[in-house]
């Protein structure tokens, strides 16, 4: 429930998936993501640094709360995630309680699993490529280091603690 | 997407399950229900006349968002009804984006079939036993006859507007 992750903008993705087979990273799913972000009745998420998404991954619909991040270094938040059956009438009923949708976000996602961590490389429409990297145990302090470490043997620079979502936002 | 229901108290659902049976009504299913009905971070849903609830349908997990009844005879209103992965993790969505449980209505629903109409005979706890018609058909006014005709032909007086929710706040 809490989400653990650090993402860095990446300028070449084959160079890095190289580099993962060679640590030994395995392959397990190449992922279709379109998300739409909604706003709140009555709170500004983008000041409180909360997300309401509703994402198609692949055939999957899910609807997902983030709330604010919780550390300086990391993405840390939590997440609160669940599939639904049909994401046409889930967008329906947020509406009719008020929700707005204002943004799609959309990416093509490779993930390779190393351990305790999960690296998520994406071609995100509009922005470019990124490289995500997720805690997937439970001891958060462990992680955090892990996926320290992880990044810096991977040569990836940077630290982008803004989503896709603000990125995009940002750009206009 | 529009529900179009009739409700009325029902002192003998044993004498009305046999004169259904009699008119060649059918038994679908045999349902343990547990709703719990949520107030909006900034609407007075009790003044909008709408509802959102959670619902355990028993091995099944259900959101529905239900909106202002449209006409004075029934309790006609839009519904968006979907399935969901995990009913504990929908709660803590909803809380977490401010909406707040209210109320929890259990009952244990037998429907029987008749044509184009559900017949729900409805054991609620703490309020007593009562009968909702629902047509599920396409032709909403043809449905309203059939629902009104049968009402007659059953015996059935009364015409409870009120859902469960507000009969049990009205009790207190």
């Amino acid at each position: 429930m809490i989400e653990l992750e650090v993402k860095a903008p990446c300028r070449d993705l084959a160079g890095l998936e190289g580099r993962l087979r060679a640590m030994g990273a395995r392959r397990i799913e190449e992922l279709e993501q379109v998300d739409v972000y909604y706003s709140h009745p009555a709170r500004d998420f983008a000041a409180s640094d909360e997300a309401l998404r509703l994402r198609r991954e692949n055939a999957r619909s899910m609807i997902t709360y983030k709330g604010p991040k919780l550390d300086r270094d990391t993405k840390m938040r939590e997440e609160v995630e669940l599939e639904v059956e049909d994401l046409e009438r889930m967008a329906l009923l947020l509406e009719r309680v008020g929700f707005r949708p204002v943004r799609r976000v959309a990416k093509r996602r490779t993930v390779y699993a190393l351990g305790l961590v999960h690296i998520c490389l994406d071609r995100v429409e509009g922005l470019g490529d990124f490289v995500e990297m997720e805690y997937t145990g439970d001891d958060l302090d462990a992680g955090k280091g892990r996926i320290l470490e992880l990044k810096q043997a991977l040569g990836l620079e940077g630290n982008e603690r803004r989503s896709y979502l603000e990125l995009l936002m940002e750009k206009g």
